[in-house]
């Protein structure tokens, strides 16, 4: 399964008092990762979005395991565990120096039109997810 | 079960490109129910932290049915799901116009001491948490 | 000068590693002051950018005086110092306990069409912001 | 006057309905690259404060000039204005394409300790910082 590789710096803005980050920000992260992960599949999100189809998120699933602080340089880890015509879905890790794992977590999705209507995705783009999300980072 | 509810009105920082309310953001109205919560248990989350006792997220899991859009007047319902002398687990809705479910989730919540170390529930604390969920509104 | 004054609770999510709240949370409370004026006004803002009139900002000015912490209640004064038919200016005080400031700051701006160009407010509009800004609450 | 230029990609999250980026997230951004400025001057923001030596904010200002999007690469371009054993300034520009600026803006600063306090910045530290900004980035 192709795994999608982005780096973060945690920001003053992403911690709370308890002196961490809040809960909250790594499902931002995720969506950093998922971002990524369209642009390495060779389908900018800005781009699909522009050509009328949108992913919209239906579920979000976090566990936290370490708590993530100021400064940190962490990755977000992004790999497509599920693909349809009608949607997809994303799993997640966040790690910091390259093997020890804050966060995992997944997302949920379907495929929509401009106006947030479920429509399915056009046959040449589900063949590229279809084909990038089964190959391997050096292929 | 006791369930608490808070209104909210949805900011514009709150809103994406999208035209809806960005998906991170219900993670924060959670937070917002879970602390109204607590205060209507008599347990004001800040007096709890102040006296030493963290309750941190360990887990979160969100369903989204429907967008909520920039100015609704919405509501969060929380309720405690579940609760030992270890941590505990909230569930939530977060609705519109009294009964219209834009997104149910829940959070799990380990308790931990002022420096994020697992610990237990004082008695005391436990005792009223425990006698608050299982009271009706009206008692 | 009309003051249009909106209760706040202040968020976890809103805290830093500080231990108070992050400094660009605060112009989000502007906003929210922005919208409960123009709404206190009878020009909800939701229903003035359906018509067409977008207020966009082009500049923000903020001073810190005091710190705000998780779960104080606060409020959001907003009034309108300045009014044409091009654009307006609001100033905006974040109160503590009704009378201690922690923060004041104004916001410059424009009207705008859908597509975000400039354009002036229908005269309509232009004479209920006039109006209201003069008003005394009790008027 | 030593400039330290960070990359910036701009998020999903920090958009909002109108279709651009929110006006609090350049405030965010203003930080992100304030943090790369004290890393560059060889004192990385997360060790002066473990050090106690904290840098608050003050005061800020912004002023808009053209919308940045979702995707866009942007840079944050952050310089010390001012200086003293009690405070800083910092002027920023965050700029698109390498020559289009959206937004510049300013803030500023007074040195505290651990407890918020005001307190001079050390002699060694005010000597970095002082050296660093007045250096030429090929120096």
């Amino acid at each position: 399964m192709r795994i999608v590789e982005t780096p973060l710096r945690v920001r003053y803005a992403e911690t709370d008092k308890m002196g961490v980050v809040y809960h909250a920000h790594y499902v931002v992260w995720f969506e950093v990762g998922r971002t990524e992960y369209c642009r390495a599949a060779g389908l900018p999100y800005r781009t699909m979005e522009e050509a009328g189809l949108l992913i919209l998120v239906t579920g979000l699933e976090c566990r936290y395991r370490q708590p993530a602080r100021y400064d940190d340089a962490l990755a977000v880890r992004a790999s497509m565990s599920e693909l349809s015509s009608r949607g997809c879905a994303f799993d997640y890790e966040i790690v910091r120096g390259g093997n020890e794992v804050l966060c995992d977590g997944s997302t949920r999705h379907v495929f929509a039109d401009a106006d947030g209507r479920p429509r399915r995705a056009p046959d040449d783009v589900h063949e590229i997810l279809r084909s990038f999300r089964l190959s391997t980072a050096g292929g």
